[in-house]
């Protein structure tokens, strides 16, 4: 007998994940090692910037009054009394006619009340120059505040701190910076025919590809993902494998056995540990046995053992909840459109997420499928930029249509309700209802 | 005296700097570390894939010939004479009439030569089943090879490793992953006016944010950042610093120091060392005073002090200059097309390099300019994903326009020709020469 499972359709299996986020704590690592991390506080301008009022070219300090009468016809000399350099303070007060040499950079010395740039003025002799036009008050200066306001939150926790952002937190003195703590994930594999990596192929065997692929893609999320290897052979152990991992993650992925075939464990595990299953079909192909269940508040994600399956489960369900745990504001796929740039003949009434390329030309962008995409096929994962979303329905597809995409290697991400609405626009061929 | 400096353009600049291009050598990382990191030979598949005849569902292997006769009207019978879970053989042949059930990426047992899918096929009592339709040869079959013949290349020399390469080096026994070593990058910054990122603020001084964006600015680039402090006062002391600090990096990225001003010691450094200076003038904004020289084949990068042009130089010249040691083909930022967003009024002589925003409105690219684009603001730099190319030329440019962008945070770059040719096609106000 085959257990007849009902799907879901995708948006909804989200939706009931993100039911049980669950959030990172603080810690502090050195301003060197925040490149790539997750803010775990609002980044804020300790200081007003500029911090003083300072020239923003090379030039010469005075008082603008005394230029009111300048003119090409009419040029006025200004004794030279100082040079500032950047980083060094004029100890004395600019007077009538005095001018201070001042570098771009440089606090505008007392007296002072405006900075005329040096390639519009005459040096005529030793310490003396000419200026032949007027300069206004406050002309070229950058005043104390005029970039940024002390107080001003500059990027939200949860921001993905690129090199800017390192920027911003070297200029506001962070040298210990507040991020968010990096979900742990667990990681099993299961499946008899799995070989590890270092083993020689052997009759019947493939080697166990899920599993790194998984790891690099939880680290691509922000994640730390933990290898607990291989399931065992007999139930009990493979029971108490999950029972005991769960209690040292965040999360926990399985990979493979999940569906209903003779050798998966995962569903009677489930039973017997008393974890929720949340749904164990979703109207989607590849993944469509993607199973989630949840146990002392904690998700358990159980991925199909097919590598591109497997893929797909892992960006469409926990990376977002690995972004939801670094606190960030938009932890799902970012969406965008494109025209297809070849036929999909085939209809299907499962949504599809099909692993494609994703290419400019011109300002227009267009999407191609990478590789054949049946799920046991692993060459075509590493081309693959975007998930082409191909809505359920009775249709097929026609090159030059307008599609939706979902991108794969961007950091900036969407907001939840951004992404379901994404779902509510598809042009889906069958009803409201999945069949 | 102000020195007269010939600008010469970004492209040429460019080509330059790529005649000093140095080339990582071959260090073995585990699989599990080579996410992120860059191929140091090609990825060959080590065996055929499938690597045996495989079923590529749940099903029966059979032999085709028993089900010519087999219709709606005329099931046929067949006897079970065993199984096969993934990962393991059978043992015996199948014979006339005979079925043995085969799991979802099981070998295909002697004798059999085709599968029929699990849905097919009626039980008819213990070990018998019924069979009402006919199949072909090979039906249902993966064969060996079919996927991809040992000895391919799957990817290249130089390939940025993602999840899904990282699934094709667990497939092939890659467990060690033979990468290329990182460039090291020297950093030295200089400039009287900087406090490090712990100090407390002073009259006239900022804190040193360049360098801390350089670092993580090489890191997304692929580099390992080193940083050797900054400058002393002396200039003896700072020749021997350079002259020290280079032997010890791959390239040297310097910041500030490179102008025409008091207190820049780069140009005499340049001097003393015997460097031969490629350029030390480039018609574009931010970033004119951008110098590249060249000692004992090493390139010094003297990046300007000014934030952003800082942050331009880094991306336009260190970065494809890192790629290139990483053996990536395609080491330059991709371009690509966009409508602007919004006007951008003053014509500038030289081409710009404005810190921008790239979104996707529908299947449109706009491009928005983020932030006033002084050199001197930091706080603009950390909400840009690319840089709007603006042309030098007496024109301005309107909201609508299309133009050109260079993605930041895209791992895919472009080859230089590429570039170099999205140079040729910009329409520049001017002749062919720079002003």
């Amino acid at each position: 007998m085959i257990e007849k499972r009902k799907p879901i359709k995708v948006e909804q299996a989200l939706k009931r994940v993100f039911d049980y986020a669950r959030y990172g704590s603080i810690e502090y690592v050195s301003i060197e090692d925040s490149y790539g991390r997750y803010l775990g506080e609002d980044l804020v301008a300790t200081h007003d910037v500029p911090f003083f009022n300072r020239s923003p070219y090379d030039g010469y300090a005075i008082r603008a009054c005394d230029t009111v009468n300048a003119s090409r016809d009419h040029p006025i000399e200004f004794k030279v009394i100082g040079e500032i350099g950047a980083g060094s303070v004029f100890d004395g007060v600019v007077g009538e006619h005095e001018a201070v040499r001042i570098m771009t950079g440089a606090q505008i010395p007392d007296g002072a009340d405006c900075v005329i740039m040096l390639e519009l003025v005459t040096e005529i002799g030793q310490h003396m120059i000419e200026i032949k036009r007027k300069v206004k008050q406050g002309e070229n200066i950058s005043f104390i505040g005029e970039d940024t306001k002390k107080g001003t939150v500059l990027a939200p926790k949860g921001t993905y701190v690129n090199p800017g952002d390192v920027a911003l937190l070297a200029t506001f003195g962070y040298k210990q910076v507040p991020v968010s703590s990096k979900p742990k994930i667990g990681i099993i594999a299961t499946g008899s025919e799995l070989l590890d990596v270092d083993q020689p192929l052997e009759p019947g065997k493939i080697r166990n590809s899920n599993t790194y692929m998984i790891m690099a893609q939880v680290k691509r999320a922000g994640g730390e993902p933990i290898y607990f290897g291989q399931f065992e052979d007999d139930f009990q152990t493979c029971f108490e494998q999950v029972k005991n991992t769960l209690e040292q993650v965040d999360f926990l992925i399985t990979t493979g056995g999940v569906s209903v075939g003779d050798y998966d464990y995962l569903p009677e595990i489930y039973e017997k540990l008393g974890a929720d299953v949340l749904f164990n079909k979703i109207a989607m192909r590849p993944g469509s046995v993607t199973t989630v269940a949840v146990k002392d508040e904690k998700l358990l994600f159980g991925l199909s053992g097919n590598p591109s399956a497997c893929y797909v489960g892992c960006e469409l369900f926990v990376k977002p909840i690995i972004r939801k745990f670094l606190h960030n504001r938009n932890p799902v796929l970012k969406r965008a459109q494109a025209v297809l740039g070849q036929d999909f003949p085939k209809a299907n009434p499962f949504d599809r997420f099909v692993r494609s390329y994703l290419n400019f030309d011109g300002s227009q962008l267009y999407v191609y499928p990478v590789g054949l995409d049946k799920s046991n096929i692993v060459s075509s994962l590493a081309g693959a930029n975007v998930l082409l979303v191909l809505p359920g329905g009775t249709r097929g597809f026609k090159k030059g249509m307008k599609v939706d995409v979902l991108l794969l290697e961007d950091q900036e991400g969407a907001p939840l309700d951004t992404f379901l609405a994404g779902f509510k626009n598809l042009n889906r061929g069958d009803s409201d209802e999945v069949i």
